[in-house]
């Protein structure tokens, strides 16, 4: 595989994607394994518009497939007339696109909803945004090659999927999912099979060999590794179609989701992304002195659709008032430096917005360090724009409250009076942040979530890591590591959860680590767990 | 012209519309002319899915034209191989298109933001939305006819407006927009050409002979009385389509607009409109009582773009949180009834949604009444919401917060205990609700607004429209009244105001009244009104 790093991560050593060079300032989300992960939120955006691979955050369920660019194949079948098979060299040798399109996971700053309350996902922070230079072929063009059938021949979908057995949830264990036929076929709308991520083949944790690119659309319906696409009458029928990538309405618990089966109501899918922005300066901890001059106030903005951010702003008021910030806008830019003539001409007309924005304003250092909060918002070019308040959904969804920075009154080293900054809170296991967690308010709540785990109950025998990993190892035992608690599973896991690893996240909730498990292993940990079955044998030592 | 009611309204009589049959139900926002209405938001909600053309809300800037259809031309030409003059006639024979489609207001619900800050605009309540059924000529189709050439070729927007001499703004006099090509010319976005409106000829209000439905959008784009298309590489240069129709960031005064030009920024034009939805039940006043059973609230929503709206909440505790409402589709049981199998087909994959939905939820009346609160918002198919705020803006334009009521404890007749509802405001000059408008909690901001009329000197001497509209027949001077005041405009009006009638809206502010005038009254007036020129003769008696 391409080298993003120089050498394998010593996280990743004992794991599947043990041959994966990962860059180590990547923050961890589910532990070692699987791999999710995002940057800290200062270096994606201080690296521009254009985000460099080896910071670009990564959602993968299990473990990396590792697949050789002359083995593998894509399958087109369904509704077209001529159904193929095209290795990537076929691929490749059709006519290519290339664009810059930002690719948004659903749960960016999930961790702020998690904090609300516990939710069934891990903890994003603000940095799983990022945007690339793709290059591939358009969708259209493959299905023309294959002779797709028309809307009135019934060809409505296209449906995506990665490699079977991959996973083990749905009925093929693959990951796939559907987008409708227009938006495939229409070449305004830019959907491409990528096989290059800014001038490279793509990196393994980003579906080496070919994944699907649908701009304005969320990451979770851009499979990775992508061998099969269908033309059909109806969405795909893929387990990951449904059961995720969708915000529930907030009455809607887990176990109603389940129960009322609200998972597979048309409405609450996820497919283009709502108004999004967050703010990079000043970052957590960073302090201010109130003398002259001004300080710049920098941060990024998306909207899905194709929509264009039209407005950025900042209120230091508690969102009563808002000021304009000034927009920097690097797609109009790098179809000025990089595009084609006709992509120039295209990027002017074709009325779509793939990529984010940074925004930045100069305000003055007093009036910032007289303020009690510093917020952002941004507006789409429909006039959307973000609440204020967090729209709580059980998945974690699509928070895109506007972005809150609380300021205090502190000491710079040399003993002047100055003011820090604190983001709201930080990206997977990091502590801190203004949120208070759900647990530190309710503890009534922390009980029933440690499924009847008494807190005073808790030995307080301490293991680490390498402890528990060498007692799994040596067989005696299936234990976890569960929001700093240790707990012996082996009543209900008969085999470590993947081979080697120990799932060690901390981080505020439990629920935040089982998202990265496979379904069988979920199910049963969770279900014991919450039924308060599972022996806790003593606290994680750090 | 066809008729909408029986007879013209005695309001209409010595106006240029004395021609026109008007429901006298419709509430008149800006006086007796030009004619600016809307329904009470009750009876356009009751009537269900498509609203009746008669009770549709209007916006006229000036008087209609008075149009026949024998004479009546519409002018292609631009970047198309053959420009061409169309009859009637020659429009009608040319394959047609019918399909609801809600026509919004981008004013719609700007009283409540001119009762935070007055506005440029006048106070459009909620009802400044309808569905009609419309029947035209595909855009595309007169523009293929007449060899519309490609973007290559240069055509990139394609620029409509209505007669000439119209208006007495911008450098022709009349009334004009554009869109982008891409807009124009793929056909799921059915922008037409229409020439019915509910199965009937248009009515002079409404356009009559032709007037462009451009789905999604803002009515605002909608040109009227459409006489002229011409395809472009810019953005039409009309008037109106940068000094109206903008939402500009809430620090922007209508000073700063101008002297900064904010109004041809293109990133805060309006185009397709945001997230809406108000509250029809409880009605503003309605008693409801703490008793066994259930209340059903009700509403409508609607998105712009094509979004579908997936979700309608309402909430009891100040939008904390939100209980969904159940959504009525009327627009999927208009293509089962009324659509060609074509347009069914066309309707399941063409993923646009152009029509509002309504929505109900039965709340047991306990809670409802237990409540200080109500509260609804919407949802589009991309995750976007209402915001709990208003974000003000100078021209009050695309006011989207969550519509809140208010509820309060009272006596029903019988002396039982109850509850009444308060809507936020009412339509145009009608008083009650529980905003309260800013000269109320401001006196030194009204002072300032009247325009140096120090309100301890104005006169106790009170007239009736009826003595002040004698006063003007007889030639003694030209007087109107404006927000609750009698002044004499003489020095600045060399006639009435259009003639015979007297601006008496009352309401809040005195902007409302003159957004409808002509332009050089408008500014005349302003002027001089805001200098403390015009000397105050009294009180208009209510």
């Amino acid at each position: 595989p391409r080298q993003l790093v120089d050498e394998v991560d010593g996280r990743d050593m004992g794991t599947p994607d043990a041959w994966i060079k990962r860059d180590p300032s990547l923050i961890r989300l589910t532990g070692r394994h699987p791999f999710n992960c995002e940057p800290p939120l200062k270096d994606l955006v201080d690296a521009g518009f254009i985000t460099p691979t080896k910071i670009h955050f990564v959602r993968n369920h299990g473990k990396v497939p590792k697949i050789k660019w002359e083995d593998h194949r894509v399958t087109v079948k369904g509704l077209v007339n001529n159904p193929r098979v095209f290795t990537m060299d076929e691929i490749v040798s059709l006519p290519s696109h290339e664009l810059p399109v930002t690719f948004p996971c659903a749960g960016n700053r999930r961790k702020e909803e998690n904090m609300v309350k516990k939710g069934l996902g891990f903890s994003w922070g603000a940095a799983a945004h990022a945007t690339s230079v793709w290059k591939g072929v358009r969708l259209s063009t493959l299905l023309k090659e294959c002779g797709v059938k028309t809307k009135e021949q019934g060809g409505k979908f296209v449906c995506f999927r990665g490699p079977k057995k991959e996973l083990p949830k749905g009925k093929d264990g693959s990951y796939g999912t559907s987008i409708a036929i227009d938006r495939a076929m229409q070449d305004n709308w830019d959907v491409i099979l990528a096989y290059e991520q800014n001038g490279k083949p793509l990196a393994p944790d980003h579906g080496f060999p070919l994944r699907i690119i649908i701009p304005g659309f969320i990451g979770g319906r851009m499979v990775k590794w992508l061998q099969h696409i269908e033309v059909t009458s109806k969405e795909s029928d893929n387990h990951f179609h449904y059961y995720d990538n969708r915000v529930l309405p907030n009455e809607v618990t887990a176990e109603r989701a389940n129960e009322e089966d609200w998972w597979h109501n048309p409405d609450f899918i996820i497919n283009d992304i709502n108004i999004q922005s967050a703010i990079r300066s000043p970052e957590h901890k960073e302090i201010v002195t109130p003398t002259e001059g001004t300080y710049t106030v920098k941060g990024y903005a998306f909207a899905g659709g194709g929509r264009k951010v039209i407005r950025c702003e900042v209120s230091l008021d508690e969102g009563r008032t808002w000021t304009l910030a000034k927009i920097k806008r690097g797609e109009a830019e790098w179809y000025k430096q990089h595009g084609s003539p006709e992509q120039q001409r295209n990027y002017d007309s074709r009325g779509k917005h793939w990529c984010w924005v940074h925004w930045s304003i100069d305000l003055e250092k007093k009036r910032l360090c007289g303020a009690k909060e510093l917020r952002c918002r941004a507006w789409d070019q429909d006039h959307n724009t973000q609440p204020l308040h967090i729209a709580w959904n059980v998945m974690g969804m699509l928070n895109n409250s506007s972005y809150r920075l609380r300021i205090h009154e502190t000491k710079t080293e040399s003993g002047e009076k100055g003011f820090w900054f604190e983001h709201p809170c930080l990206a997977g296991p990091q502590p801190g942040g203004w949120m208070v967690p759900e647990e530190e308010v309710r503890p009534q709540a922390l009980y029933a979530s440690l499924g009847g785990v008494d807190p005073r109950k808790i030995p307080d025998t301490k293991f680490t890591v390498a402890e528990i990993e060498a007692r799994n190892k040596e067989q005696k035992g299936v234990w976890v590591a569960i929001d700093g608690l240790v707990f012996d599973a082996s009543s209900v896991l008969d085999e470590q959860p993947p081979k080697g690893v120990v799932i060690t996240i901390g981080g505020t909730t439990y629920a935040q680590e089982f998202a990265g498990l496979p379904k069988p292993r979920e199910v049963a940990l969770t279900n014991k767990f919450q039924g308060g079955k599972l022996p806790c044998k003593g606290k994680l030592s750090k």
